[in-house]
């Protein structure tokens, strides 16, 4: 089972951005403990982080000829990139968002987000833990839906 | 570590309750789940079903003096129920929210819940799986704030 | 044809609260006539009052196993038990709604009711006899489903 | 006992008009079986169906001579036509509004009435049957006030 | 100088309808001290009424010919009818808008004209002396213009 | 009959202040036509302009002790000033509010006034004409409460 | 293929009409326009311009017998009139809105159409010659259909 | 007099919940104070505390036979339990509401009480101590009705 | 203790504005009674009255020197006094929010107030006694704060 | 006349994504129709098509030196992108909006556009015959500047 | 050139007034940098406070007769007085905005101003320092204007 | 003290686009006038212009390594892009949001920045000028965070 992996912007700052809100550790770190865990569920993740949205739109799009599902974190996109949204209702691959902080415990532009109401479900407020949640809900999906 | 699970109301109607929406499968089915789960990641659950607003507050109250976490879903109340936020506020236990179905992806009113903003975070549109995750991230928190 | 007929919260003030606003007859002469009524309409009727949101959330549930439909005044709980409206959903009994006040001639936030878009109908502003109405509705509708 | 029916805007399509949601029966049918209501219940009907706003309003006015209650589906006029709303203030006839579909089951923007608030009260969702009990309700709202 | 006076829906049942809000003369009556009022300014006016929004466009459409400006009071379509904005700025005579009674103190939704953002003005609250004020700022603003 | 006029802030500029909006007649002038029409209409007027809201409260405090009614032009104060509609309620004198131009055709947070709810009507749109129209409206208003 | 053409309120004015928004040809120049357009596009075209929303009922409803499609432009109707909404939906034609001013540059109020929903598709802003793009878009519309 | 005291839901947890907002004393030492209050000033109290909003009414409806004066902190209830609004209504006592906090100073959501408006006043942010502001409130609007 | 009494804008017309609203009491009366509990309170109170919101600023301002705490009916400025909310943070006094009334029981823009979530908290609807509940919660508060 | 076509985000996907939505057709299909369209009305277009916000910007700036209109598909920036519009506005070409979909029946949020009031019309819901309605638009609007 | 420097409600209090929002400085202190600034830009300043809307407004009538610019802090009126916002447009000088906190950071209240959009631009966040900017800006638009 | 200077999205068009709202100059010209100020101002700058969102993120998180403040004019970006606001509060370091036109004296929906409320402040309405003051207010805000 293949997986795309999707930071989105800003995610890149990981450790050094708000460490009271996002931890301490780096983009490179999270990553490790994605891997690790794909490894121990029996799963191939390809990550990527993009800053523009344009790129997020290109890597979902590719997605769509090799990969089983997809985790993404869309960062600030969450509340306004529709394009984000029909990108992932176009390519029809079961999604996760996952997101580090709790979103609802934030400013109320952050309790919205106009792309999840297309995933599957959405993980909040476990940091990077989450994907490791999403991950697992991803497997959980397409092993449920090839049943 | 010891975890209240919390079943909101109408979730005794789990297999019989629009299937297409919440799945085929009793509540004892996914308690049994939520039960594996636990034993297989070392923790003690004790999981109540409540239709009632007020036991639900209670079953809070009462975790105060035995829970290391709370993993919750308050079904309807979601999207109304201060009180049951308050509890939540006034027991100082982390929680996890966990619903079965993507409430993003439905009515308008079920986007916002006025819960989430005092759990650590919230998982949802994975179905029963979604308790298992819930769990999961419990843990971590716990682990994360003893450490 | 057995209907569960569900009084909601405050109804048992019924005669002593605002009767200029709700009449001068007891629960007990409503009952009465709703009886009344079941008996010349060739209906089995059962009759509960329930303060408790979560009692009523029971009642219905309970009704699954033995009714053909619900007519239900859910009282103030109209505008804002979205926990009401999901056990009506659960149970698929079809459901009348009944106010003995005309809800859209009081304050603003008596207009929108969250539980009457799960049911088959609205009746509202007709005093107890509105409970008369809405038992015909409901054999009418068992009819025309049976037909 | 005289009661003005009054069928507003796109009613004559009856039958035609989006079936599933309005039925199969013709006008000519629905008005049969409010005639055979009203001969049973003792009442003299007068029925008219009208498209234009400003004969409703024409219809309302005459009925101040004769009628004793009018029974008004208001159709599509229900969300905006204030002139409706102001033409039952005006002749001061006990009014019962009555929709064949469900309107708080459909659009938002169905969910309110501006007319409604002006009438005795408000009986929807029971297809044509609703007539019937619109006329009851007429009959039974004359009779108290005679009382 | 030529005035188009309209008197919009429900005008008609002046006197009659709702008399604590509009007082007891009928629309002959105001009418009468409208053409008494306009022979003192030296005006020449014709006096419709109509309940139909289609007639009201009518109207106005018809005194381009010949007006010079028209005192109109919508009634109930204040609030709602676009068309007759349209059909006001459509004929480029002045206009002046009266209502009986004053709007700002009644319902939140007759507080916002949708037509008096194209009249010269608006008067409300006067009762039928409303009209003979209309006359006067009607007369003095075509009396500026042509200055 | 004694009537109270009240020019409210800003309106010391007039003449020189947006004569596109306001005309080029001064204060002054506007003031003699006031006088001019009062003796015409055989009432006595006072007339004050005040910049300051508490200056307003204190003049139709005042009033309270010899006036008949009261015209006023709240101009910006119209749209937030609650204390001048708690001073109105609070003398019990009825009151004219006349605004130069036609608030109702200018920027959205003109459209609403939180006095005119309280006054027995509004006159706007006719510039210095308006206070004419207003004294007539005012006389009246008492005229019709004596009789 | 036969297509009803229909002109909503205040349409008659056209030439005379605000020019500088709608242009300065009369709407019998706009008709010879549309004629042309047809006879050179094969179509068989009825035209009618009606101020009355009942009358535009009518119409859309006798189209049922007889049309393949209708274009319509419904003036300020765009914005309230679910009857003609209602209209649309009842006779199960497909449907193109026209307007001649690009709605969505001018007033708020004039952004939202409660009919375009019911249509096939929105033209808007390119003058009388959208009635030819119009006329176009049925035809294509109804020769998928049929394919 | 004898006067109903109700604490609303969560309050059994005062002293351990958020001490920084309701402060350290137990509901044990808050009731005290209250007895004490009671005591000086010669009223008769009765104290109850519910987390169940149906125990809130049954309580409510039971003071109607024996109390003169109700004084209420419908802790979250406060900002959604239209029943509770309903019930003080309808045993028609009077009644106090009373905050710990100064719901004013908090979240959004906090500060409108669907309460509050059928209350004879509201009394917030002064810790236990508004318990004894409440009785003495109460005991004032009871004296000055048998006055 | 030394006290400010500050009564906002009209509070000068007690007895004669509105009594069936504020009572029949006059000031000179009211204040009478708020010195009569200060003395007894062992509380030295300044009483001012002002109906203009720049000496209201001034008042809070000068107390700065002076009181220990404030007592304040901003009145109408409750509604829309952006800058008494600020003089009162800016003085750093601890203040009390009193209003004759039950806000919260009349028009909806009356709910909300701008001014008491800068204060300790908020008293309305006991009428004058509110005042003497005013200096007995500030006396509270001030002795807490130096405990 | 040369005309820059652009289709925006996602539009790549035609013919893979969500076809009851958006056809059956690849881009690359739709662009051949464009072409031959382009023909035969005597057009040259260029066709370009970008996931990026940017690149859409900077193809709108280079079309400044070359382009004589502009039709574009903004997909899903439609609805958020305020820099398209900028854009639009900046480089003062005459714009036509297209949508293959009917935006106007979808969700709510597609509704509006931010860009349509800058262009000079708007065409949607005939799939990709409407950019063969936009082309033709196009030239007509700029045959008439050039009048 | 001669430019208004005008403060608002409490800037009186400044050093005093929340320093951790507005700094240590006293008002003297700041009207010594603004001198400073003035005569290093070789500009003639007259600096004044007023905590009364209706000496805020006097002052700017006043500048009319002298003043090239006006640079104002209108503090809590920012969000309130549409009378500043007239009298500014009224005496028709260029106007600076400035304000010492980030009000964009502020209560959502403070974010926008109804004054800004009469004024040049608003320069906000930047303490005292912001009066230096604000003349140099004023002097900037003066000489641009007289260019 | 070394600053970023960005230009968000066209304003590589500035001397072009919309010259009565934006000036004459280009790009070329305002960052001369930039780079002179930088000069006199003791300050290195650093100036990109970019279309691309996720560009001028990058731009925004490279300066965290070299860079004390940045002076940033999102253009249309302001109203939308979170992402630009979290990567501003990512890299910690003091930035100036600067507009050409006056923000606040344009469409609605220009008022609001949802970048503004983490910068230090906001300059807007003084045309390349406000670069200059801009610089300044950076530099200000360094040396008193350096103090």
């Amino acid at each position: 089972m293949r997986i795309l992996v999707i930071h989105g912007p800003n995610l890149n700052l990981l450790g050094t951005r708000e460490p009271e809100k996002y931890g301490l550790r780096s983009l490179d770190d999270v990553n490790k403990q994605i891997n690790e865990a794909a490894r121990r569920l029996g799963l191939e993740v390809t990550i990527v982080q993009h800053n523009s949205e344009g790129q997020i739109l290109d890597a979902i799009h590719d997605a769509r000829t090799w990969a089983d599902a997809i985790v993404i974190n869309p960062g600030a996109y969450t509340h306004y990139s529709i394009a984000i949204r029909d990108a992932l209702t176009g390519v029809r691959l079961p999604a996760v968002e996952v997101h580090l902080s709790n979103i609802h415990a934030r400013e109320p532009f952050r309790h919205e987000s106009v792309i999840a109401g297309v995933c599957m479900g959405q993980i909040c407020g476990f940091g990077p833990y989450g994907y490791v949640l999403g991950l697992q809900a991803a497997q959980q999906i397409v092993a449920e839906a090839n049943r």
